[in-house]
Parts: structure tokens; sequence; C-alpha cells
């Protein structure tokens, strides 16, 4: 299981200032800080870059990338600006993402196949809800499935995530634990290893401590890891859920199990 | 899942003195500790009782039920101290536990009949070896349950223990995996819900501090309770352990998850 940095969150009032300023250093500390803390690639959240995105984008990949070699996920609603970071791009980027909205089919998903990089899918409604269910959740998995057959890259190129949502909704419990079944059927039901993706702290967004977010997502990570998921997007700050993560890689990794790999 | 205390280990230097004087404050009191942590029942490991064992085990039981209410777990290999546990028994008692050897077969096996009670059934070769992977343990499963059905109470009875070993073994983390998928794969292959039962400390056992334990436990629970484990053996005295149970219950349960059912 591949760990993804969501830190860059470039819409933090502590980010905001440097990329309207085009200052990378604030960035760059925070890139070689998550790289450090065991980060396999970065999420770059630009939010909606309604003013100059593509300029901006192109300034946050390349100001990513002076200082590391991990992939980034171009992580904006913005089609253009996404454009312009595959552009930026020279290493490994990833689109973030499409979903069955019809704006995002028609503008978001050709890129992927243009630039012929990952992209992730989301299992949502076109009107952009949560499906109620897990059922739910597999039928537009197909939906989702055929629309990236037809105006995708070649199929290992897709990425699922079948959406997360704060626990403390009032069917919380019951989406973590369809979730979890979604990763699990995912392969059989699409006939190849897809790859799959969660965002960790969706889960605990809403009133919680430190330790109570730290201690549910130490518990609902194994269970991801077990379902078989292969990409973990978590706040890479959260020291105690990474060894969590290094324990779950290496109990269902191929290798001896040892606490040097661990800790 | 319910968690059973694997605490009351008689053969352990400071309890060995209480029972050889049938001295029944030590464990009373141990036993009431216990069940303050969160103990749904109390496994009795008494060791083999090869000297009185029958004495041993009257004693035992009435001093864990003269305290509590709990149900007690009759975890010894002798057959007759197991039924005087079962003679004593005033409240629950579950026979921990059977597999394919054959003296097991013979003698423990037809108790849970005669005294009518639960019974746990090891996923053991004959000659008490742990299968080397998932489908010998299946294997294992099916001859168990048919053995089950000639000689054993109704088929509601039986608890599967697919029998994690510990993670240090060459194929530790193999085995820990293979124990998921048979607790995931078993209800299905014998055709009603079973209930299966891991004990969590078989993981830790070896060259471990207790906060590698710990973490080591807290990431592998929420595998087996994401799993549909129905009990969980387990130190009670592991409290970050026992909350890790706790997030999992509310996670897996029915209900909101509320912070108020875990702490």
């Amino acid at each position: 299981m591949k760990l993804i940095a969501d830190n860059l969150q470039v819409t933090h009032y502590s980010l905001k200032k440097t990329i309207d300023a085009l200052d990378p250093l604030p960035i760059q500390k925070l890139v070689k800080k998550a790289e450090a803390q065991g980060a396999d690639a970065i999420d770059i959240n630009s939010g909606p870059l309604s003013r100059n995105g593509e300029e901006k984008m192109d300034f946050l990949v390349k100001a990513v990338q002076d200082v590391s070699d991990l992939p980034v996920l171009l992580d904006t609603v913005n089609a253009r600006a996404i454009r312009a970071g595959l552009q930026a791009n020279r290493k490994t980027a990833i689109i973030n993402g499409f979903s069955l909205e019809p704006d995002k089919l028609k503008n978001v998903l050709p890129l992927a196949k243009e630039f012929n990089v990952d992209i992730i899918g989301y299992l949502l409604y076109p009107n952009g809800h949560v499906p109620p269910d897990s059922e739910s959740r597999l039928n537009v998995a197909v939906d989702l499935y055929n629309a990236f057959l037809k105006c995708g890259p070649a199929k290992e190129h897709l990425i699922i995530d079948p959406v997360l949502v704060p626990v403390m909704w009032q069917q919380g419990g019951q989406h973590a634990r369809d979730v979890l079944s979604v990763i699990q059927a995912l392969p059989d039901l699409l006939g190849f290893p897809v790859r799959t993706i969660a965002a960790l702290s969706n889960l605990t967004t809403g009133h919680h401590s430190r330790k109570q977010k730290i201690l549910l997502e130490q518990t609902y990570l194994p269970m991801l890891a077990a379902g078989g998921l292969s990409l973990l997007m978590l706040n890479i700050f959260h020291a105690e859920t990474v060894q969590t993560a290094r324990v779950c890689t290496s109990l269902t990794g191929n290798g001896v199990f040892a606490w040097n790999d661990v800790t």
C-alpha cells in the first residue's frame, strides 16, 4: 500500500499567500518534510484555481518536482489547470480525478488519454452525490468503467476511489463498511486487478480530538489494507498512523515480518 | 466482536501457588479486574492439570463463578478436567477445545454434546500441526465440521479457531493473511454463520517490546474485525488494544458511530 500525503492543501491559509506570490520555498519545505515522513506521492490540492489556474498549477508542479521525484496528484476541478499541470510535469503525474459528473467526463477524463497518465475515478453519482450502499457504489463503478473504456487511456491507468465519508455522518459506519466491501469486490467485478484509493482523512472530518482521529485512522487503515487497498491518501504527519501503515504493509506483504521494516 | 480475557493462566508463577493451595482470592481479584477492563468472557487456561486435574478445575470454575457471571472457557487438554469443569459450571461454560487429533475427537468433543455447550474447534492436522496455507486450513475445516456433525451438539455450538501463529515465524505474515481469508470463507464453506475465534496474543509471541506488541495487536485486530471474527481472545490488560477493539465494534456495528461507546 502506497502512501499519498494530503498535506499540500494550497487553500490552507498558511500556503495561500505563497501561491499568490509564486514563492516555492514554503511548498518545497512541506514536500521535503512529507517525503521524509514516508510519503510515496504528493497530492497537490490546489482548490478550484478559478483565477490564473493554469499559471498556478504550472508553478505548483514545478515547485514540487524541483525538490522531489515523487509522483504528484493534480487535485483540482479545473480541467485547464490539470492540463497545465500535465504540461509542466517532468516526472510522474496522476489526475485526481474524474467521476460520472458530465463536466468531468467531457473535460477531465480525455486528458488522461491525451497524456497517457493514471487517473482517479470517484464512485459518485452524475450529480456528485455519494451512493447510499455497496450495490449502488458497484453499479456506479460499472458505469464509470464503461465511460473510462470509451474516452480513457488503457484500463491499467484507472484508479478507483470508492469515496470515504465522515464516520460521524448518520450512516458513517455503514459507509465505511461498504467502502471495504467495494474495494474487495472491484477486481472481480471489473475483471482485472484495478487499483483502489481511499482518503483516510475524510473519515475523521468533524469534531474529534487529535487522539481520537489517530485512533480512528489506526483502526480503519488496517481494514483497508486487508481489503487490498492500493493507495492511501492521508495526513502524512500523523506519525502513529504512518507506523500502522508500515505494519500493515509488512503483514500483508510477501516478505518475512521484521520490525526493521516498520520503525 | 466479544472479548475473551486470556489472562487467567494458572501455569503462570503468580497463580500457580494459589491453585496448589486452593486459594480463590488471587484468581477472583484477577477476574474482577478483567471484567472491569471489558472482558466478555474468561478463559481458564489451567495447563494440562495432570495431577488432581478434576479437583483443580472444579475449584477454578467455582472460584471464577463465585464472583462473575461471565462465560468461562475450559482451556485444558485434560478431558477429565473438562468434565469436572462442566459439572461444576453453574452459568455458561465453553469447551476450549478440540481438533482432529484422535484423543480430542474421542474424549473432548462428546462432552460438548453431553453437556450441550459451545466448543472451540482448532484448524489443526490430526498430528497437531498447523496447516501451511488457506486451502489446507479450509480442508481441515470441512473434516472438523464432519467430525463435529457426527459426535457434537447442534452445529450452532461450534466455534472455529483458524489458529494464529507468531508473526515472527518464517511464514508468519502469510499465516496471518490466511487466517483472515479463512475467517471470511468459513460461513459460505460450511453453509451457516459459524462463529470464529482467534487468539491475538499468539501473534506477538516472541521478542517484541510491549510497544511493538500493542502496535501489532492494534493493527491486526481491525483486520480480524473487518473479516467478521466473532470472538477475540486477548490480553485484556492491553488497554490500547481493547480501545481499538471498541472502535472496531462501533465501526462494524449497526449503530451510529459515537465516541461515548468507545472511551
